[in-house]
């Protein structure tokens, strides 16, 4: 059976030790003075709520999955009572502004709680995963009133939101967009039009729900540059009443995964909205929400191959099948007819493989929620641009690769359960089915692929990339000192100047040729998360080195040249296919292919 | 939604050019004079069996599942109905032998059936998709009195068989297997024990099923060459009769997919039994029965891959969103808002990729197909020897690589599809959960790694293997000769040195090291099916040259190259991770991982 214990040990390591968060904080004045201990206490009871209240839900949630009736969406037993606990304990304050009622605490530690929360129960964690979020873009955009009359709201937990982006013929192209924004005589806006998948669009955790719609004013342009922002509530609350605002649910998806989230078609008949941002400018506001939302999605990924480890290295500890070729020097002899499947070298390689993937995926995906902080809180301006341009370049490799790897990794979970994973009631074949979501939702991966080539390398000519590089390089340098980690520094100065070169060389070709970007986008994406992957775990192991003797320690130093030995040669194979990238991609006839007359 | 169109056009091309079975079947007197007609003819019929009976019922199989009553199971509506008019159009008998009242039909007619059947309906496919393992099985090991009962039964769909290996604590491990066999006066035996994840092992699709039952003698000694193999039918038929034969099911598995199939729990008590083949050597028997399991397991990677394909294709055709960066040359302009996603190069690199591995896994698992008839029918020992043997060697990458290939390509084209591909009123959904088993059943793939390098590779010494790396080097030399095929022929005689070379130094250490076959048999596995897809691509290619113009043949050109430009790469990686096969694969201590105390 499916189970999970926070993975406490590890995160303190990485905020503690691998990204060193004090340095920074102590000149941040509004984190200079966090108590030492504070860190691991809120870990520590994220992980009793992850453990205690979530987890037990998961598995029910699947079954239940949610109830439409009427244009009434009810979540599954016992998720709002949950939720109820979560805005109780103040969850949802975290790391939002005490102005609004916030604990204004680090969002790295947000994101540690997000990813167990990720872990345990991926269906409810679609309710909360979009209210940070959307705090920051009306924090950010929405004029005083809206802020003062919902920010508290959003931030007690009180009201849930919801991101109303997606058409039916609007996926991957928002440009295409066809809602109506009316504006009416009291400067508020009357909203019309039909939205699909939309995560939380109705339930029963909270008494309104605040909707962030796109939609097209009366003289918009065409595309992308045609599209407003709006601030949608499902009730208007003016004046302390309660009225129903014509934003109606008509009906919720069936789907592979995340049973327990209701997906639904939303219908805005003349609701009442108001504008956040500019006119025309909506995207523009909502990609702060949407890089909020990326950044989660990322770290359910990392959720997701989390429990894929843990539950995979669990099982192949007690299941005893044949004996193993070798096993541990100094074990005792023993005359049992099998070993624990962990003995045998393939199931090895398959759980260091996810080890690997998972604890450097946290060190990355910590980075990025620590530089979110640095780019808000750090009282130098070099430092918070450039921590801002580093997260916006970091942000589409974690959503892409986080996730891709989550169900890779899920469904590696599930191969070492064999027979017993393929059945419902171990919980395996859930982790797969909900991992899979999250490599389509809030932009697909092919969309991050191309926002991190085209946007964030292409359009600055690299610059931004060559800041995070560089940061390879030293790290480098920092290893080429030490014999053991010598290896580790040459293998990321090679990578390093391969990747340098064929930079230059996609940037060259994207200015010139539309096709760079999808040609060579995803394994650009990958190559890039594999080379900062390397360099964290080359500093893990260089950090560990000292306390080597100790089992957690020397697990970081084994663990760092494995990634090295078998998980970077794929670098190897995406830099081999970056330089096929203008092989030709002949076009596909449909009709022909699929009702061919020979 | 999801549909499915018979691919006769490349069945055909691989049957008729690619492995030209004519040629093969001049020498055969059984297949000496049959109709040039006859294949398109069985193979357009059996394409209207699975596009018109088969496929309407996929989505209702996966809705309704099995249901269990007291013991007694019964599959979803219309399952029955459809095995009727199976058995009446004679499809079970295509391919068995005359003397039981089988067609005498070549068997690669039965692998081109059944790709059919795994694409529209695996479920469902579940059910018939044992009968010729069993039919094979008995007929070579079963005492006559029992062919003659049993054969024409199962040789006309009459009675369907199951494959009862498993226990809970016997999956991989055959060896740990408890179920006993007790000798009783007649010459028959009491069969007593519980066996798990039976698929088929109860179900009202035909009055009888023939249980194919490891168990041990009271003699037996411990390990595989302990077990024997039983004939255990359902019902006893002796002189006419109907007796109730003591074999229960005590359950069906909720599971991920292919929910139509009954996957049960059986248990025998004192079951009258009848031994196939030699005491204690009931494993050499199964794997008669099993090998052709693990083809058609493979023939389901296959199917599913199909099926993702064509559908990804179809929906990338239709699916409006962005302007594509380029478009295909003399096509008119039009100002339509968007193009279809079709034209972009990310989405055309998926379907090429889909394409290449469908295509050339077709040319494979047929050529299998058709050595199997060789390898019986051919009138030269030799002959038939040697592709016995390369059967033997082909049917462990089969079954592995195509069911990686097929879960990862309904994965391909559940991401082509987007949100809505994760719905499951498309049917998309239903193809990844009911691929995602074929890496499992009938030997984990990781069992199939260890087969094949070790058994079939490190035993022999290489030689079977270096028949058929004869075979990609003759290729090779007629790819060379032409200027359009030269760079196939260059890195097929490259690819092929590497091979030798690895293959050379793992013989070596799998000799001296029995951890050689766990560390380096999954990377193996695919580095070989790897380099006989590109010897099929290449000879694809060549035979195509001649009517280049041709769209399908200009296509078979144009796929071989994307193939070796695209596909081929993730050939050096494997090198690559050979070369580290025997870097640290460090012990995991379960415990200490699990639950630290820091």
């Amino acid at each position: 059976m499916w189970s999970y214990q926070p993975p406490l040990e590890d995160m303190l390591f990485v905020i503690d030790e691998l990204l060193d968060v004090r340095r920074d904080w102590a000149c941040i004045p509004e984190f200079a003075d966090l108590d030492s201990t504070l860190c691991p206490q809120i870990l520590e009871e994220a992980g009793k709520f992850a453990t205690q209240v979530l987890a037990p839900l998961n598995a029910r949630g699947d079954l239940e999955g949610c109830r439409f009736d009427d244009g009434v969406v009810t979540a599954p037993g016992g998720f709002a009572d949950a939720y109820r606990i979560y805005c109780d304990a103040g969850w949802p304050a975290l790391a939002c502004d005490p102005a609004s009622g916030g604990q204004g605490l680090p969002k790295i530690l947000n994101t540690a709680l997000y990813e167990m929360l990720n872990s345990v129960n991926a269906g409810w964690t679609m309710y909360p995963g979009l209210a940070y979020g959307a705090y920051e873009c009306l924090r950010a955009f929405a004029p005083a009133p809206l802020r003062e009359a919902y920010l508290p709201k959003i931030v007690s937990g009180e009201w849930l939101s919801t991101m109303c982006l997606t058409e039916p013929q609007a996926g991957s192209d928002v440009g295409l967009i066809r809602c109506r924004a009316e504006p009416r005589a009291d400067a508020s806006y009357a909203i019309s039009g039909s939205k699909l998948f939309i995560s939380g669009g109705d339930h029963d955790m909270t008494e309104n729900i605040v909707h962030l719609v796109l939609a097209r004013l009366p003289d918009a342009p065409p595309g992308t540059r045609g599209i407003s922002l709006f601030l949608v509530p499902k009730f208007l609350t003016d004046g302390g009443g309660r009225t129903s605002n014509r934003v109606h649910c008509d009906g919720i998806e069936t789907k592979l995964g995340i049973k327990g989230s209701a997906t639904c078609t939303m219908r805005f008949e003349s609701a009442v909205g108001w504008l956040i941002g500019e006119p025309h400018r909506g995207l523009k506001a909502m990609f702060v929400m949407m890089n909020a939302a990326r950044l989660n999605v990322g770290m359910q990924g990392l959720g997701h191959a989390e429990m894929a480890y843990q539950n995979a290295l669990r099982y192949a500890g007690e299941r005893l099948q044949m004996h193993a070729a070798r096993k541990p020097a100094g074990q005792p002899e023993t005359r049992r007819a099998a070993d624990p499947i962990v003995l045998q070298a393939a199931v090895r390689r398959t759980l260091l493989t996810q080890r690997a993937f998972v604890q450097g995926e946290r060190a990355l995906g910590y980075w990025a929620a620590h530089l979110l902080d640095v780019a808000e809180f750090h009282p130098d301006a070099d430092e918070r641009r450039r921590a801002h341009d580093l997260v916006s370049l970091l942000t589409p490799i974690i959503k892409a690769f986080f996730t891709e790897n989550g169900f890779a990794l899920s469904s590696a979970a599930l191969q070492v359960w064999g027979g017993y994973g393929y059945l419902h009631a171990y919980g395996i074949e859930q982790s797969l089915r909900d991992s899979r979501v999250a490599m389509i939702y809030e932009g697909t991966n092919e969309i991050q692929a191309l926002d991190l080539l085209v946007r964030k390398v292409i359009a600055d000519r690299g610059r931004n990339l060559r800041s995070v590089l560089q940061w390879v390089l030293d790290e480098a340098e920092r290893c080429a000192k030490l014999p053991e980690c010598e290896s580790f520094a040459e293998t990321l100065r090679r990578t390093h100047g391969e990747v340098t070169r064929v930079t230059a060389a996609l940037i060259a070709e994207g200015l010139e040729d539309p096709e760079t970007g999808p040609r060579a986008g995803a394994d650009f994406l990958r190559l890039i998360a594999l080379l900062l992957l390397a360099a964290w775990w080359a500093r893990a192991a260089r950090l560990s080195l000292p306390r080597a003797a100790e089992r957690f320690y020397g697990g970081k130093i084994e663990t760092a040249k494995f990634f090295f030995d078998f998980v970077m040669p794929e670098a190897s194979l995406r830099l081999e296919l970056l330089e096929r990238r203008r092989c030709p991609l002949p076009w596909l006839p449909v009709e022909e292919e699929l009702h061919p007359h020979r």
